[in-house]
């Protein structure tokens, strides 16, 4: 297919998601023009997903279209923000114009499901891969840093944890591996109560011993995770739920005052019908132990 | 070298490229955190350039890092819009870990050329691309479209064409290569005046007969280009100028109201120090003719 072609027929498979009544611009010009809510700072963020590296080759393109638009949502969810537009930058080898249109399809449905808007893209040829760059905004000065932990605050995590590690090794069912690795759910339902309360948070893609860890070096910090509080996914293994990534739950620290049994109110975590689980406190000192005993490994590292 | 040592390095060649005061958060978090000017628009696109395809395997890191940059801010600069900020996606094979760090440092350069910051990115392992994805922005409303010229508009361009394609071919000199392919600079120092005066406006990246073919689409018009008026890159043919790309001056119209003999004032084009070429007029109609014969081709596609 011609490119302006297939440019038009992805355009067609965006559907509603390729329009916005805050976006004046969008697919077919140069550039996207996007209006931003008043008092809102801009949260951006890009990931890239590689075949054969990051997903089979010869996996359904409505799959890693779904999953590409996730993984790259969980980052604004991980700052507190709500999502706004994505452009998409395709590379794709010869012939793979269906499979091009069902990656849109997929990328629609993410779209749609958490009222993102696709606001353009690039489409090239090459090795297949996708880049999706995200925007999203937040009002000024809330978004939720990993740097800003603070000692006595408590860690938790949303959701169950290596489910996605294990379905991926081929221990769960195959209904498993579709919902918790193909089909991440960013975490965007928590974006407005974690900017109200939240010291800092981060997303697991990479294992949460690794991914914690980031926060507690921005921060400055340490924390002692107790093993029976984490909350494995059933079937996985403890392992799986330290190590293991494409989760996609969010890491987030909480000061005493904001924790859930305390709150009162708009911020109530429970409404969000989200469950979250404190499974260790943040205290001076550096780096990560797991009752105690520093952990045999990290998790997944993308240049080793 | 590892991934996060990898990034730290990127970030040290970034140096004040990757620092603004308009952003509060950058490279190391989850997203990056920026401020729009108030009453503003934010104007985005993504472009990317893939090794054997764009450039050479082995062109030098530098010079495909600037070129994807100002490749990339030539779309801001074609709908009038002040960059604020870029995210890079670079997929880089296993030990190419110096070519990205020349890649980054290209990119600073244009950066600091354009008073552009480097927000973020992602890094990972793959076939050699670089998606950038740019970001600026423009008073609410000025935004200049592809889809907006109207009849009695006469198209300009700015500079000369076809330097790069000719350069390319091996006729001309190493040092028109270098500053018309591998340096190209994206014209934003032209963002202001075309969003003053200009009805519409593309970057031409694919040869000026296909690009002015976009905009008389969108505007559902057509133009009679005059050859003896195409500013010709010395050196390249008229064809060059007419079918070759990755010139990336603009081409746009401007009302006869707007015509820059008759202008007064704080939209002088004379001040700005950029040449610009009348070279035809648009007129009810669809297509483009060239001294009114219908053009043998229309210029390079990505995916024929």
């Amino acid at each position: 297919m011609d490119e302006f072609a297939l440019i038009d027929a992805l355009k067609t498979r965006f559907g509603s998601a390729a329009l916005s009544d805050r976006m004046p611009v969008g697919i077919g010009d140069d550039s996207s023009v996007n209006i931003l809510p008043p008092g809102h700072e801009l949260v951006s963020s890009i990931d890239t997903l590689v075949a054969g590296t990051h997903f089979p080759a010869e996996a359904p393109g409505r799959l890693v279209g779904y999953r590409a638009m996730m993984v790259s949502l969980s980052d604004l969810a991980a700052m507190g923000a709500d999502p706004l537009f994505v452009l998409i930058a395709l590379i794709l080898p010869d012939d793979q114009s269906d499979w091009a249109l069902e990656f849109a399809s997929g990328a629609a449905e993410a779209a749609l499901a958490t009222r993102t808007h696709i606001a353009g893209g690039n489409l090239t040829r090459g090795p297949l891969s996708a880049s999706i760059s995200v925007h999203g905004s937040l009002p000024s000065s809330t978004a939720v840093k990993r740097s800003s932990a603070k000692p006595g605050d408590t860690v938790y995590v949303s959701g169950h944890l290596g489910g996605a590690a294990a379905a991926l090794r081929g221990d769960l069912k195959d209904a498993v591996l579709n919902e918790r690795y193909w089909r991440p759910k960013a975490r965007l339902d928590l974006s407005t109560v974690l900017r109200l309360t939240a010291t800092a948070a981060i997303d697991i893609s990479d294992g949460l011993v690794q991914d914690l860890g980031h926060v507690l070096r921005a921060s400055g910090l340490a924390c002692d995770l107790r093993s029976k509080d984490i909350p494995v996914f059933p079937g996985a293994s403890l392992a799986d739920a330290l190590y293991g990534g494409d989760d996609y739950e969010l890491c987030f620290t909480l000061p005493p005052s904001d924790h859930p049994a305390r709150q009162r109110g708009h911020t109530s975590w429970e409404s969000l019908g989200i469950p979250i689980f404190p499974i260790g406190e943040v205290t001076a000192g550096s780096g990560i132990t797991i009752d105690g005993q520093p952990p045999p490994r990290t998790g997944y590292r993308h240049f080793v």
